[in-house]
């Protein structure tokens, strides 16, 4: 159906509680990029609160291929969120509510190329999230209030820092800095979201023979590395030359980012060529 | 409207950001209690988060009362939501949505009696919530998980430990713990919500010459205290006798939380009986 007339209802534990998962997966050719990671994702987080997923994971799979089919969009953005339901108001979880599944397809916004000529600014911003950043569920207000700081900064993404001490991730990205060199960026667990495209391109990284270190990084790396970049499905790998307004490095995107970016585009070629496509 | 056919959108930001504020009224005698203090948290729940509300305090409370009169339910739960409304997703905030705004009535369950005779058990939890606690948004997930954990431990509630240091509040209450005749309650600030049941039972134990402190106490005072207990707008003031399975004082409740329970019902009584009522 058109996306404007798709409803749930009020006392969705979605809408109420913030209580479910969700992915965002980029089509690209009309094939969803790393369908099977992103699915496996949306099971941990809902596994980790206890949801059952309405279907496994073929016919769900199979449901989000026939809505990107439907949308005879080849760049799209396919969106899958899972709630707890629709139940009474009550905070514990309900006895017999169903699962709500809701699965949309947007065309994707490709990227502006001087993103990754000239590189973007970024700002940081204390992490007031909760502390199980690796559920990938809809409570995501702090994150809301973070990009739309950085959107008022003139900046693309918010970095979050922990405690004062420690860089976790983006609002909606993961953050990577390069000295002498090696990748820094933080480690899985509960602060961060295991982004899909973290783990692609820390894989093209180690493939490339570049020293990889997960483990969190104090704030000032971000100004004394050579590099920042941050990673997302949507976003892909994007060079960050200023932070806070500092430039990093010589202020221009490096090259170990650039390798990254054009590894990362052609992981999508190879790996679109050979996923499965709507019929 | 009947509450089953009430609908938001998918893409409101309330179901798939957690981006929107509540309240939560007690109308006794198809009178809202404290309504206006509810109206002026909510104004700075949104002003916290810089949404605009769709209505001055004027006509929202008109709009609740009609919701009330029409519901034609003299004991009830009115409940009121506000979201940045629907836009295509994306974490900043949209240009140009209209919030959406939901009222709805349900019949209130009144306290089973035995609650203020025995008492309630209660636990412990670890407070894994975000940083902006004074917000009451819906964002509840790790509120819903905690309950959850409190429902299977057969406990009315279950109380958040920060940093293994000391006690902010319940998952949708605040605490309160007796010792040496005065009480002891979280401060207001951002790592508590700061009830409108809380401050109107503060008041009534200091008209009673009751020694109050606001301060965080550590989790042993909830074993080492005479008497324990919480409060809310719905469950109003409940004896905790049993906290993670030990027994508070004697294991029965205490006379500070019988004297507020009964001091809050006549304040229900006081106030009820000046209200504006639905015409």
């Amino acid at each position: 159906m058109d996306l404007a007339e798709a409803r749930v209802s009020v006392e969705d534990r979605g809408f109420q509680f913030g209580d479910g998962v969700y992915e965002v997966v980029r089509c690209y050719r009309a094939a969803p990029f790393a369908l099977d990671e992103h699915l496996g994702r949306l099971e941990r987080s809902a596994s980790a609160i206890e949801l059952s997923l309405p279907e496994g994971r073929s016919v769900l799979r199979d449901v989000m291929l026939e809505a990107v089919r439907r949308s005879e969009l080849p760049e799209a953005v396919l969106y899958v969120q899972v709630t707890r339901g629709w139940a009474p108001r009550g905070h514990a979880f309900p006895e017999a509510a169903k699962p709500t599944l809701v699965v949309t397809v947007r065309p994707a916004r490709p990227a502006p190329p001087e993103r990754l000529l000239l590189g973007v600014p970024v700002i940081t911003v204390p992490d007031e999230r909760w502390l199980r950043c690796d559920i990938k569920c809809t409570d995501l207000l702090a994150n809301v209030i973070a990009k739309e700081r950085a959107r008022r900064a003139g900046a693309l993404e918010a970095i979050m820092i922990r405690d004062g001490a420690y860089v976790t991730e983006g609002a909606s990205t993961n953050v990577f800095a390069v000295r002498d060199g090696t990748i820094y960026t933080a480690p899985e667990g509960p602060r961060i979201l295991s982004g899909i495209t973290r783990s692609v391109v820390l894989r093209l990284a180690r493939e490339s023979g570049i020293p990889v270190v997960e483990d969190f990084f104090a704030p000032s790396l971000l100004t004394r590395a050579e590099e920042v970049f941050i990673t997302s499905t949507t976003l892909e790998v994007v060079p960050c030359v200023r932070v806070d307004g500092l430039p990093v490095g010589d202020g221009k995107p490096g090259p170990v980012t650039r390798a990254l970016a054009s590894a990362y585009a052609a992981e999508v070629e190879r790996l679109v060529g050979n996923a499965p496509k709507p019929a």
